[in-house]
């Protein structure tokens, strides 16, 4: 349990499909993101990830989406999967965006 | 250019090994950490990730490194790559790392 | 309006108690948090901060909460003020948390 | 000794100048940034903040920048103060940037 597999959905309607998690903890999938910091239409994106494989629901977990069809950016988010007392599993994540910047000297601003 | 493919080190000595970028941008590797903020003996981790394959040498990308031979914590690092005039790469990162917590309650201070 | 002067409550359950915002926008208060790191009894702890006075009602404002009185950390909070629909005032933050590490060695795992 | 108090160059080359520190470990002060995120130009910024008062040189610290002469941003900054064997003082510090949006809707990418 707490197997990544599947189909989520976060607050911002973002989604994201992972398709299918392997003997290591391996994954890939595709993100579907409902926001952008460009102007550019979105697309959906691929991901690839890792998650734990404890006994328990509780893994942490994190994931790269690569954003190469409509923007130079790279996203990742890390997290960790609970089961709450209804049953529902739920991730909470926190993910840092990488945007692409001239220089070294631009550095300071890129990510977000 | 700029392809990830290779041994990196950080200004703490943590070494990374990346295998090879497919021809998609996505690669896996291991990471020799030399810091952790467990007790348990550190050892190499395989991680998984993703670089975009721009034409210039400046591509950002990013990667998950997944501990689970000695923590059931996951970090994930984003960046971009830069050709000093030296002629050296370097990579500039930002990262999470994910510590698993108990419950939800714990959530806020799961990630530094 | 969306002067930060009042009471605030976060989904934690943390409270904060911002004095008074002078004409520079400047103002001390006392933040009462209901989570910790720490193992020593929370007390109501001192923090000053500054807000920006835009005319329209969505500034954004910072603070330092000076843990002192239990614990050798600070944390700094960064946000913007909304006002919904319904009228209801909203604070959006951002924080970071930095413990007391022994050497700057340490340093890459201070800040939560 | 750790006292802010006094002036304070980062690797960019941004300035900050600390008024003096209170006995209670505020202090009010003058950031002169180096880089920008806008293309207004960048004058001299106030900043509010408080340090631990600890008897040992490697107090924690934190302040917040008000931009409010050239931007409608805020940043805060954390970090703790360092002794190294040469005798100099080396401040350790992260920061957030909080832009102003127009929305909580663009409330996920305000801060960087």
């Amino acid at each position: 349990k707490c197997n990544l597999t599947g189909w989520w959905e976060n607050d911002l309607h973002s989604r994201m499909h992972v398709f299918k998690v392997d003997n290591e903890g391996n994954f890939s999938g595709e993100y579907h993101t409902a926001v952008s910091s460009t102007t550019t239409p979105i697309e959906p994106s691929p991901l690839v990830g890792t998650q734990h494989l404890d006994k328990d629901d509780q893994c942490t977990f994190g994931f790269t989406v690569n954003w190469k069809k409509f923007s130079d950016s790279t996203a990742v988010f890390v997290g960790q999967c609970f089961t709450e007392d209804s049953g529902n599993e739920v991730l909470q994540t926190s993910w840092l965006l990488r945007e692409k910047v001239d220089s070294q000297h631009s550095d300071w601003k890129a990510t977000r």
